[in-house]
């Protein structure tokens, strides 16, 4: 990654409230606080990380609007509202540069029906399927070794990175980014027992992405037994998540890796699913919701409530409990003495 | 999802024991009964539902035979065996009108070696790899850009979903569906550390699939160290479980999303993993035990047990455990009290 | 697998330090010792199966130089430091034959940009994409429907399954094995919440993996927000991995299937994760440190250390607790008893 920024460049993509010190470097790349020299451009995005503001070596650093601290020679400290966010402007930008629109067009090694609508700006990139009847919306990016199936329908300025998959009739709103490997709409987990056998339920729902949403590397949406599993605008969901079918999972929803949700779950806006947490089937999680990581979700959760364990339980109960139970060996020990001097 | 069937239609392919009411709707569409509306069929599968159906809008509603309750005017109950059964045979027919196979033949994009056995009813579908002296049996459908390694064998009438991987040498029996991006034949995680490295064990075995078994989106099976990894017949395995090297999965299973199983452990048949449960290595799980959703077993369980937890116990000491470990903030107190009063 | 070796052959792939009995029988397969017969070569491996020797029908066992007992008549041990070691010599050059290194040049179906630099002694198979300015190394091979993005790099040596998917910029170093569907350099999973949604945060660093690693199916390995997320020489990473952006892994570590690591974590040397773990964001797991399977890690540990359970504590506490759980219900009963008592 080479760049090139002089400090009046990053004050016209960062904007600081006020600055201190100056430097005479060019910025030519970025580096976390403790592995940044001269010429890098650092940021304070966690308060963990505070004490090493000190000794960077790095040329300009973001700092949140109250740090306290002066920079050394030759360093340039920027005052900003949100340096994380601060930091992001500045990566869209070398983003833009990295990774350029590619130009429209269909790839001659990709595979297209003749019955699919893809619109005129659209990038299929090589060896990409598009079977009958899909439709692409206008700039959606088709990376490579894509799979769009049967009377799907994407909407604009989507991006499907190689090996992404959308399965027939699945719909994907505007501005959806699938990361490789993501598969949406294989189909639900549905069996009856009958006569010592597992029947198969034919699932043929599908699944509806709203606008502006992530789905990891490698994770899975199940489509719907029937009618639909539905992801809502805004919501990003991390790699190797596992959505069953008819799950229904609200806006500006966080699911981070490896966490999963059984089906027909409802998952209101704004609930948090930390790393590995697993929801059972046929709950319903409020709005604003948050779920600690690994927890085992087995009942409802109130909107705002925060819990975490297996099974779940309210958060400060939890955290409470972990530390009496490593206190369980003197507790015995406690009621034996208890006993041996009431007998 | 567009339908249209008579009430007679779905009475030939539900086989009602009684039915209440009428309607002259033809049914255009399948909902859950809180959505549904007129045109609509609809079921109670888990009892849970059942205060839905007294105010449900859909036409037509499959009910259990025991069912208690009188339609609505305009609306009609078909009392059935098992209401989830008798949808799943609308749902078959729906789903062959959805999803007609396809024709036979290779597709001109697909790269496949000349010693490959290839049945004349076979699909090949865009851009599938098929390597030298792979079998691949009547009516499979490889779907699209999926991989069958050198010497595999495909029995009939299997249905692999694009990005599906089988890899060389490994058999997959009758009626196998592997849904998108399903790998079977990935090396097993073997290593000897030797002077400070860890050596790899070559995985020179492979993996045999029995007849009527699915497996899920992104869900991994490794080849055996040598000799094989076995799934029996009519199992179901979810999306993203890991299958280890040399484990050996019996007849008629059910492991739900994200469960994992170690190298060489035994499941016999009827075994169910529920989402998220994990196996050690080298264990036997006895017919028809059940996990509970992310238990992490370490022993042995007997036929027939249900365990839970992590380590997993009996289930029913498990749930009795999680209620008393919520009470130990009162049980520190009530022995606090007892040493008070003691002293 | 069709094989045939002579115990001689036998002889000088393991170096015996000596033997007992004799066979005539040319070894043809291999088993383990409960499935063997003759002209199966068998080996005890893991104590636990040590019983199993007695009644082996194996023409040929390896065993531990220590091993106390007589062959069979017909059946002929062969005495060596590591058994499971020996075996994989024998392995190694089964594999050879089995999976002869596929002949040097480009697919003609591949579709590899004009600037990309591939060496004439690589492989690229069907269907696989490399995009502009990617540099593969010497004998590296790209079996099928493999994804090389723009200006990444692949050591000499390399092996990348069907399916595997190395994006933008990434780095692999020498004799690197990606398995089916793995996934390097997919987005770090950050955004930052502004006016009620999530804002992405660019992430435009990339990924870097040593020599000799090995990463397993469909796991997934994310790019850094900027700089890199490493892996060090050596270590092995297991099927349905998640790996954060910006983590360091160290040299020689072992990560079992479905462990997840978020996001600026760093394991040192040789740690190890057993399946299923969880470790949190921005901590550090020393050298050799050990966590058990299913563990939730919430703070650093020390180097050495073995936790296990969740949160994770240290190993021989974890399994206290775990014991003392069990006799709560006793123990709530005792206090019920002292209190009646003290009445």
């Amino acid at each position: 990654m080479q760049v090139s920024f002089t400090p009046a460049d990053i004050a016209a993509l960062t904007s600081p409230q006020s600055t201190r010190g100056a430097t005479v470097e060019p910025i030519r790349g970025l580096a976390a606080l403790a592995d940044a020299g001269p010429g890098d451009l650092s940021f304070l995005g966690n308060p963990k990380y505070k004490a090493e503001v000190a000794t960077t070596r790095a040329s300009l650093v973001l700092l949140p609007a109250d740090f306290v601290g002066e920079p050394q020679p030759g360093q340039l400290f920027f005052l900003v509202e949100n340096p994380s966010v601060a930091l992001a402007h500045i990566c869209a930008r070398i983003e833009q540069s990295l990774w350029p629109k590619p130009a429209p067009g269909i790839h001659p090694s990709a595979v297209v029906a003749a019955s699919a609508k893809i619109a005129a700006t659209v990038t299929v990139g090589p060896l990409c399927v598009v079977e009958a009847d899909a439709i692409v919306g206008e700039r959606t990016h088709l990376q490579a070794q894509v799979f769009v199936g049967r009377a799907a329908r994407l909407g604009d300025d989507c991006w499907l990175m190689p090996g992404a998959i959308v399965a027939a009739e699945c719909e994907l709103g505007h501005r959806v980014r699938l990361q490789p490997g993501a598969v949406i709409g294989s189909d639900g987990f549905g069996y009856e027992f009958v006569g010592g056998r597992h029947e198969k339920l034919p699932q043929i729902g599908h699944v509806v992405i709203g606008d502006d949403v992530e789905i990891g590397a490698n994770a899975t949406l199940d489509r719907a037994r029937f009618s639909r599993t539905t992801v809502g605008a805004g919501t990003k969901i991390d790699n190797l998540v596992q959505i069953g079918h008819n799950v229904t999972i609200g806006r500006h929803c966080l699911l981070c890796a490896q966490a999963g949700v059984s089906g027909s779950t409802t998952l209101e806006d704004y609930v948090v699913l930390a790393g590995k947490a697993g929801i059972a089937g046929h709950l319903t999680l409020g709005k604003s919701a948050k779920i600690g990581g690994g927890a085992a979700v087995t009942q409802d959760v109130a909107p705002g409530a925060f819990v975490n364990g297996s099974p779940a339980i309210p958060f400060m109960l939890e955290r409470r409990i972990a530390v009496l139970k490593q206190r369980l060996p003197e507790l015995f020990k406690r009621v034996d003495a208890l006993e041996a001097q009431a007998r």
